[in-house]
């Protein structure tokens, strides 16, 4: 339903320096920032390798450090700007006791507590407005930027959807989320009733591109119905989420609603064997999923990504805006939403039009100063690029656009930077049984694939999408409703 | 929400011949349809002046006659066919009494008697049944063919659309229905519930031109919530919903849940004064409708019908299939329906097209034969000639087919009999303020107006589609996505 | 569905003194208090003969005085201290007009302008948050005991309501609001659709005993759906929704979107007339209403009052919060709100309880200072004290407490001023016919009638209900669910 | 939503004997019954050793044998009365093409082949009809007395519920189940919709407890939203779906819609891997269900079962009303069901009533000739005595009716057979390590627990509900409302 990761690649450590002191500077920065934003303890403008941020634990109620500290390096200049408490093993033992203080029938359900039905209206009023303060979201919206690199629009974007959602609960929308039904029954006295019940003790784990919207959508639904979460955002960015808990805790979510935690994978999992949520929610990758689905016994949620297309219609019209669209479904926030677009189907109508020139001007002004493009924090410049030269050996294949090193950069060379790219590969290739899993393999990163069809060939495109497992995201460009109906789905 | 009634001229008494007795021959006849349909007590074929039928009424679960009988003749011989024993005013007690003893709680409710919400799914599985095999739909068609001359197609499908309304609320759906909800409340032991409620006693009216589906959706849907209806049908049809009563008695209806009258207005008006049903749904003229409104303080559900349109778009395509459903649109039920099409707006661009010449072909095509064309029960010939000779008058108008009396029949005079007829009158003119009330007055017969508009005249078609004050129906005839949007609607 | 008033009254015109000025003082105002509330141009506290306060008209977008001039006097001491711009038929004219130009499909609808449902998102969101903050809620609060005196404590709930009701329309919920189906049809390409459409012009009429509320919310609920409504309030009371006119403009609403009018009733129905709005929500009496009905055909909805009961069952519990809810719901508001408790049916296992002289001692509690009692704007004392004697000819009547006019106070006489009062009446009697109507005769006061029944005369209290013709809402107290269920509705 | 299943356990072979004939025979069948029932091919009474029924598989929409064929004994004699062609891992290639044929879009959705909706509401008219006479509703009580072996009573019921379920979906109710939504969008001409859309190709695993309701629910809520699935029953039962599949072809179902296989789990897991279709419907055993988990990636919803309970509460009342309750939910189907009571909490207040000693006359008056108690087919008669002898070592434990074998019969010693088992055990004893998990394991046979609470022990109650995993169903035996909110939420 919501916008959903791809990628978190979970348990990577990058370059972790342990330090176990730090909590006296924690302190002092928190009185420092008071006078600006009541609630944050970071500057989001002056994270800087001289002077670092702190990044803290929730459990029962009390922020607190722990006995090692992890190391985030600046995506942009590789300077270690934030250090992360992470919980190891040794210190689960809270954050287990508090989850399975839960009772199964939760913090709040239809005949418990309803009075906190309409608390969490009243947060979701508060922070809404906050969030609606310029301040506030470019706070935010900077933060962001920090350390999931991507434009200011699309930062400040995922600050306003973020926004929006606690605008939608606001007043008595929580209590109606809770609506019951009731069918009358076979006789007198008898009524079948339906109610929405929590699962008590959860746990949620959100990754790294969207590192608000994520984690907030899915810990505040969780928290409306009466569960208790534990929440785990990836440690590269999950200074915002910390940031955010405070700004929650601002408002009036009471403090020991929820608990929040950085760990590695390894620590986690321990945690959920022995904490037992009755649901853990999983935005990730596939890898970890799999695994986490056979650990819990199935009692887990699955978000992931796909390989997500776009086709083209006959009925050419709007090109420059069709253009725009393509450019931003591709490459926006460097080609890291789970639903950006992996390949374009082009009917042959459109190869008279400048539809490719223009696409390749927008790719081309796209530049590493207003993060139009940035650091990919999953898939190294090497392995990009690998990827794009085994497409160009593809018979027909060329290159349209990119498919080069971003350069005069300071980017860490464990992250990923290059241009926006597009490789253009002919659609019998595609087809062909060696070249579909290369063509179809999904690069969390600023690529592209582009094809065309002739009218003739329309079954062809049809198969390539039926052979596709998951696509989160299609489109289909086209005024012509019998386009769509009566070819697309029928032929 | 469901197709309604235009013009039921309630309080016509047409032919009206009393007769006193009635009861004994009505018994005879009961016996000798037995072993055809176990329900019915007349035969649809053999209605005729040498063997007419009775209708008779239906109060606190018996049927029985009447002090006065009111004749009705065949609409396409003049014969009188059909004896309908109507309550006088002396008649009225026993109708007041059973209304009047229904509380306002209803027969059922969420908690009175829910094993009925079952009783009625089953009702509906039966009937629903009943309705598909043929040698039932067969009957009710043609039954509904004798009083409200339409094709066959016509009246087959308007009993399909009352079996499939009886099969939407079969096995549990009827209980669906009354489905409740709950709002967790302020604090603990509160809850806000919102329950479907019946009115207790209610009153029925109905028309004409449907009378098998218009009486069947009204009654079972305040039968389903709890209500005990008094429904009354247009004389004229009333033998089609008599013999209906019958099925749902033979699939199990109990008796005293529903009466069923035969009067004129007026005695009907002082049942309803007297009985005070606590909502009365009718459907039919304006003129009665008013009235009702006042003297039932405004506790009167009116359906009503309206002077309804259809533009043609600028983009031409399938004029064989445009042309099927205009013709259809404008002249199926020889026009009586209350969503038939009044004015057809023409883009320009469909004047070179043969649309008019194969609009006129199957106009040309309906004969009274199979009753595609058939007799109009509101309105006389004389009259619709009239209307037709005074738009001619209007400048630039002219006969586009049609405007002649039927030939060689014998429906008689009090009905109107004419061939379906279309008239042109330029745009300008229509709005012009002598003509707008003339073309825009509804004509419940076969008949249209047609006009044509340019490119650049596009906001006088919606002037003169804002000026109406009615249209139940509307279409635009499009693929173009648009045009509806971006042209109709904002100007 | 939500709280509706009574009796609204709307033809009084109370001491209307003419005059012919006043835009310069009032644009004095305005730069006076911008001050404190930027929006606000009165200062509820300051309000006095000495210094009246002025309300105007807003159409097309301008706010203006008028040609004639209606004062109000304070209902507390008889000071004239509001003048009221009052359109009479001269000026009617761009009322008309800006009704008249508002198209059949609205201001926004589903295809058109659909941007319009965000924008009034963030109105509500805006709206809510000021309605938050405390000195804007005081403000309401006191204005509303002003004109409508009642207790700060109830004043202040009603705009708390406000508030959530703006809360609830927050974000994307406008939008949701206009969410539209569809269903599979018969062949390929057809689709069933439904649509939330607008009327596109309206008009509102509300009463003086909910001056925030009422108004508010049948407004916003037109606006959101993409109507364009004439608003108008009671004079009497008007001055609360025009400063909250004013608010919305403040917090985005375009200013073109409603039209504010103050007028006599006489004018009112001038203006539909010749406007012709395609709806009318009216809320008051039921006199005038039967007059709209008839005056504008049908096109108007009701929201009316009604004598409302409540029914304590044999079980006993909790007395003191049971009298506690029956003070509130009985003379809250000073007996003014359409919901407020009219009669009292009492088990004879209460008799035992303190539940009575805990009534009395709760009634006798309230005072005029701090307004738990206050002027009752429609029945005078005189009449309210005439009803109470003739209750009290009845055999076995008996005054409980109350009964006396209010003393030591300045109310003006065309308003009510008497003491919260309770009149027992025996069951026999009030069934009985010449006792009936006046029994349950509605006095919009602080008045109630009380009675017992003993455990076989159940039958006789659902009689007396049956009889009632309207009750907005009844209550029964009992924890034992087949009290209500099996012995209620199935004697 | 649905009852589901327990334990399947789908990869039992009893008795298998292999014979490689038979088609012949089965088609001579096919003819001898058509007289009686137009689409039987079996007659449910006359199964037996000497003529044992045969049942196929479906795929493609040919009905055919296999070159291998498991035999079934009947459960209350242990002769060989059944034998199912089953497919081995040689003949699974016709499934697996035939699953992979249909598209991700399915055979039908909201743009193709509407038709194919109203085509599922005449299907599911003609079989709700069909199952609503009695001859055929007789016809699949016995089948399933015979196989999975009940009270006729209990056979019925699960005839009846598929027949409402049938007659739910009749009409237009799968088109309306088909309902789209749409939201306005941000700018003109955007709009967000929902569609409800299929898999696509499906697998549904159902288990043998009820052998009708549980495949034709699952399977058609797939068919009717245009998933093309695959269908396996146990073996043990799949004659009754067999039987079910030709009543459903007879009333139009496509014979291409549906393949229906019988099959061993492993080639069953074969298949699924092949074909690997986009979702798995499991209901069953929880071991299967997690290897199938990790076998599909996640892409199986699963049905179980649980530990279910019931607590009694204060207010005793209506004791021998619970008491049959208690003996139904515990005992009919033999403990069969996924919903069977499994523990009795009894508040000390029911000890003085003579619950216990109905609770044992009940159990008592069950017997094997009418099956209101029968084998058990998944635990032995062994096995469940020494659950019970191992509960009865448990300190202050007793048995309190059966915990015997039954006697005089002739059931195959691989099911079980024992009366009707009550066993008490203090609660204290329940809430030890050494006993809660021996107390709460899972016995899917006619056994429960009985135990009882003082006033004072209720947070004892509570906190062995809490830490059960599982339970499906529940139920709190109270008309006190304040015992179920305040109580048992609250302590």
């Amino acid at each position: 339903m919501y916008r959903s990761a791809v990628a978190a690649r979970l348990l990577r450590g990058v370059a972790a320096i342990h330090n176990g002191s730090g909590s006296l500077s924690s302190l002092h920065r928190s009185r420092r920032f008071a006078h600006s934003l009541p609630f944050a303890t970071v500057d989001a403008e002056e994270l800087s390798g001289d002077r670092p941020a702190e990044v803290q634990n929730l459990v029962q109620g009390k922020w607190g450090g722990s006995s090692s500290w992890n190391t985030i390096v600046d995506p942009l200049n590789g300077e270690p700007f934030i250090r992360v408490a992470e919980v190891d093993e040794k210190g689960i033992k809270p954050f287990v006791e508090s989850l399975s203080k839960c009772p199964k029938h939760g913090l709040h359900n239809p005949f418990k507590s309803p009075e906190r039905y309409l608390l969490y209206g009243n947060i979701s009023s508060k922070v809404g407005h906050m969030l609606s303060l310029p301040k506030v979201s470019d706070f935010f919206a900077r933060l962001i930027q920090r350390v999931s690199p991507k434009s200011y629009q699309q930062a400040l974007a995922e600050v306003q959807v973020t926004q929006k959602f606690f605008e939608n609960f606001s007043g008595d929308q929580v209590r109606f989320l809770a609506r019951s039904f009731g069918v009358p029954g076979n006789h007198l006295g008898q009524q079948s009733n339906g109610f929405r019940w929590p699962y008590g003790p959860v746990a949620i784990i959100t990754p790294f591109n969207f590192p608000l919207e994520i984690p907030v959508l899915q810990l505040m639904g969780a928290l409306y119905m009466g569960n208790k979460p534990l929440l785990k955002v990836d440690s590269k960015v999950s200074i915002v989420m910390e940031q955010m808990m405070r700004l929650l805790h601002y408002c009036g979510l009471p403090e020991e609603d929820v608990d929040f935690i950085n760990s590695d994978g390894k620590t986690m999992n321990k945690i959920l064997m022995e904490a037992n949520p009755r649901m853990t929610l999983f935005t990730g990758s596939s890898r970890v999923a799999e695994k986490l689905a056979v650990d819990l016994n199935g009692r887990v949620k699955l978000e992931d990504a796909g390989f997500d297309w776009k086709i083209l219609g006959p009925d050419v019209c709007e090109a420059d805006y069709v253009a725009w669209v393509c450019d931003q479904d591709a490459y926006a926030c460097s080609g890291q939403k789970c639903s950006a677009q992996s390949i374009l189907f082009m009917h042959e109508n459109w190869a008279a039009t400048p539809l490719l020139s223009k696409l390749k001007e927008l790719a081309e002004r796209r530049k590493l100063e207003d993060l139009t493009v940035g650091p990919v924090l999953t898939v190294t410049t090497e392995a990009m690029l690998d990827h794009v030269n085994k497409l160009l050996n593809i018979p027909g294949a060329k290159l349209l656009f990119g498919g080069k090193a971003l350069e005069n950069h300071s980017i860490p060379s464990i992250y990923g930077a290059v241009k926006p790219t597009a490789v253009y590969v002919p659609l019998e290739e595609i087809l062909k049984a060696g070249n579909y899993e290369l063509v179809t393999k999904e690069v969390f990163g600023p690529f592209q694939v582009v094809t065309e069809y002739k009218e003739s060939q329309l079954s062809m495109v049809l198969e390539a999408l039926e052979r596709m497992h998951a696509h989160l995201t299609a489109a289909v460009v086209s005024n012509d409703v019998l386009f769509l109906q009566a070819r697309l789905l029928h032929i």
